[in-house]
């Protein structure tokens, strides 16, 4: 079991993350995490704070000379802006005098869409600093750094993530366009919206510049893949071991994110039971499906297929052009406060989104194969693989152009 | 905190439901539980086997005269049919001979779309009895019973829970039509396929009428609407404390389900976020918001508005003119097994998807305020309301025409 | 991972027990349960009620033909005394009028020693009934029935556990006696007080016979051993991983058990470190423990010697010569309530001790090894006991004549 | 729910603690976590680390301006020494030649006693350091820093704890000395081994100066007593929902404990059930207890009146006449790796105990009374005390005098 807690305010002195649980032997790296941090800033439509954003990178513990010792893994991302933030955001008392001035003025106009308003009520403050600190996206910068370390543990089973970008506000990849693979990771980063079609991509970028001219936001909806999975994580046999309903959890579970699917998702619910799932076939000894529509899972279950998963952001809710708001001082109408100035994170989105399947499913490789050591998760695998008697062994990729 | 298991096979002799965790005073009826296990039955192009489904209730323990004791509650739901079903599924072991005749002969050709083939491979049988016996959508039968039981706390605190079917197929209630309320709910279960709006409903059995000519099935959309409940359930300080990442797992872990959304979903994600928030006006010395595409979470908080959510379900898997598949004792191709005869079954994971709601909703109640006795809850709940100060106190339903 | 839950009233009309997380294949049988439910009753200086309950034994779930099928295993436990107890502790409400009557009259003085008194001061009752009939020691049966499946899973990969009565009252085993091993346990079984040295079995005999004559109640020490593990479960990684800590919370969460010990335990923080450990030395190609004062445990891992643990249980606190006590529907002294009559229920103890261990066992062995078929999971660990390294190997026995 | 993790190894950079689930509002200081860190290294017999052992404390998020926000609260103490580490533990690679010398030695002559052999063979290891660096003892600051925290909260509920040495290898505390409250902290803190009683701790001294001077090492006995509890925290009705077992799993879970007591704990099962229990009077419109001999819990619940439980600590396993044996390298006979100097450190374990009870009580008064402010929770806790009704009143110290 993967056990992991993050801490730290968006502009406290740093974030911190550990993780309980992982194997000894999977090589972690520095590099490995900052550049799983450094991809979180992709994408076209950022502000200004992803640049000011630089990543102070520490392994607190659990790794040594590269490889993970078993022991929990802690990272510490530490904050370069902090020197400006001593006073506002000071585990230690300040003199009352600074707390009411500037950067430390109370956020009295909570803003739409945000946390603002019902944290404030439910941890009784009477502004919105101590809510919006933890709310705000900078926290996904901790999960992204267990990520990359999860990512690194399932990369020595085989297992290989992908993220990519479907649509940005209405503009939306066509429907039965090509998957990216692994392989595409270096292209797809390199796209300015993390769009592996390039077509859809340019009238992204576009779509972008008329919001930011109009000052507004945009959502989008972005897809994970897994690559390399062996049939069999998660089960049917209760609920909460089911691997959909966990990675929904997961993915509903990033900032601004308001939906999730598996594989084709709602379109599926508008198809027909005999076009809506993936038949079989007897294909050189191995049973194949003859299509991906249920992005890898079946009774949730991975099918050792390609895992395909989706999450849908909203527009941020913090606008140039204020929303509506009221002054919780006084009750008048106000201008929500403004905090940041992304036009869209929506690319941003789908490197949290791969983290947090990382993080589950590194969790149910070791709920399933057990191990302490990498070696051992490994060689559990293998003998699993390989003890599926002839008769029931599956392929690992679809054919669809079987019939 | 509310922890629930549940067991039993499809045939088995019956279906076990544990929660623990409940306060103790919470009205329990054997009544109110069975309403809900026949409301699951209903709905317009059910088959056979909700009519042989007679739920034979028991309540094994942790309720005395009405009300619960503050132990766990256990609930038993018979299966009426099993002494037809008492040689396959005997716990005990049978004679060999009979293992191989009729009801009992090996399930060698897995349904696409179902647990059966990768059941097999991850828990090592050859036939997929073992498989399709706990995968069935019969095991929501336990959830509903427990579901029941949640909801009867929920209605102590003055929360109240409505489920409604969006779409089935392709026939979908038009955007913005009216929401239920908790009055309507009679309705509701009158309608043929739980749908609110009578012009889509009839156009719904006309669709169900079509796929049950063609031999076919069909999927579709529900929503879950909760009534009454405080601003504050859930909380942005942590990924898996959120509301809407338990709503989206306790929703995605239900059979079939593909999709989950919040609020408006993935319409919200084709929004500019000028357009896409709920914005706050003052009116009367309460704060108001202005609309509901949020779905009543901000931050992975309830704001004390209604709480919307949906769910999206695949066609049902087993299919009148069987999908293809392999018989895997002889690797040749194979029609799948037929197991059951629904065309539709959408308006029962309507009222599924109510339970799950509620025992997510019950558990963040007992989080946020814990209390051994339904008074203290109460008492906890009602104090908490009335602590939150003149200007920060928001209003349980939005005002759309504000501006 | 595997989860327990338990239900039922002491008087009510059945105990539940759902197991999940249990591999497929483990031979279950009805017998098997029924031969530990029959052990908990054994035991110089049990009451009547022992007699009274028939343990009318169902299987609800999760085996089939006599072997799990990966599903939650349920099992019922029937109340054969229920139908004199329809009225007292019907779920369903009753007349008033019968209420008020003989074996439904309020419990309105509680018991020193038992959960009466603060359970109705937690739960908001004003008499003990609803307190009393889960704190019953009753509820144990549901925990040995559970227990007897997890013991029937550890079999499968070489596992055996024995336990086994060290002290009554004041009289105890001498220290350095032998330890029982599993061939010993018929004839555990068949002593008196499941003592293991003969003589002071018979010691036992006389202070019981002695407790009984003064009216009075004794209680006793336990020991649990585990033969047969592989090195390695728990772990020294976080404080909730250590087997010792987990096996502490799973003993003294027994009912009346107010000590445990890990090997020789308080003995041990009298010696010296010169004479306290466990040394180590290389006999034939292993690594061989001098001695087993530790317990079989270091570090909170299994050492892979003989583990070792122990309970202590206070004297029954329902006493023939009632304790004093308030009537608190009067204010006034009072005897306490009488609900049972044992004179001594330590052996009875050490049959529960041992299922909560084999719980807890058979939990860190699926961390460990994972696994979702019983040969899987012996396959993980066969091959992780391969692996250790020459040099690492060691003995599952000590020798205690080295030096 | 609390959850709470730690990180980091005995020589690496830091040590990392997260703690989550602490409501907004409670104060957190750094001195008052300093104050307990400090107390952490009192006690005769303590060797030099201690000193070096320089506690370089941050607060890294969930608290400002001196309280908690709600979210989670995480602490580093880094370790000063690590400049002299850094090419040992090492998270990045480092140069092959580097890690063959001096402190980098692979560390083959696992120590009896310690997690060492188990561990390697657990976690694939050819040496001991990568499992003697996360299993040493210095990752209990990381438990004090966190219960220090937890300490301040239960100070807002007025919940205050104290620990206390009993024994010192052979030399205890008499029956019947009287405890220590609240008030006597710093008298404890001064006393050279925390123990209450002046003669005894004079005794223990010469224990410890006798060991030293044999080289050898000494274990003992601490207790933890908790006022101002209210009663009611744990529940009878699940055995994991016990406090009694929750705590025992917290003090078996510290390194080097092989015992737990509640109340008498053992002492208590050679006595007879009439002299065992603590018998309830009624005394001025309160029942009060006659004793404390239960350690203040009934039904694995909290009785209000002081709560008491004991650890028993093994000598120190790192003895300087080093314990026999084997070169793992070699497979030769040799003395065991020698790593800390200490003679005893039981004074430690009582802060550390100290630590872990109050991370369990709060997390219990969090299940209890809900609250995401400390506020609430506290309003929660007094209404819930106000309405106990008159005749169920208890009163919060015992009476002894009262037959």
């Amino acid at each position: 079991m993967l056990r992991w807690l993050t801490a730290g305010e968006s502009h406290g002195p740093e974030l911190i993350a550990i993780v309980e649980g992982l194997p000894a032997g999977v090589p972690v790296s520095l590099d490995a995490i900052r550049a799983d941090l450094a991809r979180r800033k992709l994408g076209y439509g950022r502000g200004s704070r992803m640049k000011f954003e630089q990543d102070e990178l520490n392994i607190s513990g659990g790794v040594r000379h590269g490889f993970s010792l078993g022991s929990p893994v802690a990272v510490r991302i530490g904050n370069t802006e902090w020197p400006k933030w001593v006073e506002v955001m000071n585990p230690e008392p300040v003199e009352e005098t600074e707390k009411s001035r500037g950067r430390s003025a109370p956020l009295t106009r909570p803003r739409p869409g945000h946390a603002d308003l019902v944290g404030m009520q439910k941890y009784n403050f009477d502004e919105a600093r101590p809510i919006l600190e933890r709310a705000s996206a900078r926290e996904t910068a901790a999960r992204v750094a267990l990520g990359a370390v999860a990512r690194g543990f399932l990369a020595e089973l085989g297992i290989t993530l992908v993220s990519h970008t479907l649509s940005i506000g209405p503009v939306r990849v066509p429907e039965n366009s090509a998957l990216p693979t692994p392989s595409d990771v270096d292209r797809l980063d390199a796209d300015p919206l993390r769009c592996f079609d390039p077509a859809t991509s340019e009238l992204m970028v576009a779509e972008v510049d008329a919001a930011k001219k109009d000052g507004d936001t945009l959502g989008g909806v972005v897809e994970v893949l897994a690559y390399g999975l062996p049939p069999g994580l998660g089960s049917h046999v209760h609920w909460d071991r089911r691997l959909d309903g966990q990675l929904a959890q997961a993915l509903m579970g990033i900032q601004a994110i308001k939906g999730v699917e598996v594989g084709d998702g709602f379109l599926t619910t508008t198809r027909r039971g005999s076009a809506a799932h993936d038949e079989l076939f007897a294909i050189d000894d191995e049973i194949v499906r003859s299509s991906d529509k249920a992005g890898g899972t079946e009774g949730g279950m991975s099918t050792g297929t390609v895992l395909r998963v989706r999450a849908g952001m909203k527009p941020i809710a913090t606008i140039p052009h204020s929303l509506r708001t009221v002054d919780v001082a006084t009750g008048e109408a106000a201008g929500a406060h403004h905090q940041r100035s992304d036009v869209c994170a929506v690319p941003a989105a789908g490197v949290v989104a791969e983290a947090m399947v990382a993080l589950v499913l590194a969790n149910s490789v070791l709920e399933k194969f057990g191990g302490d050591a990498v070696e051992e998760t490994k060689r559990n695998l293998q003998s699993y693989l390989a003890a599926i008697p002839a008769g029931l062994k599956t392929a690992t990729v679809s054919t669809p152009d079987i019939p």
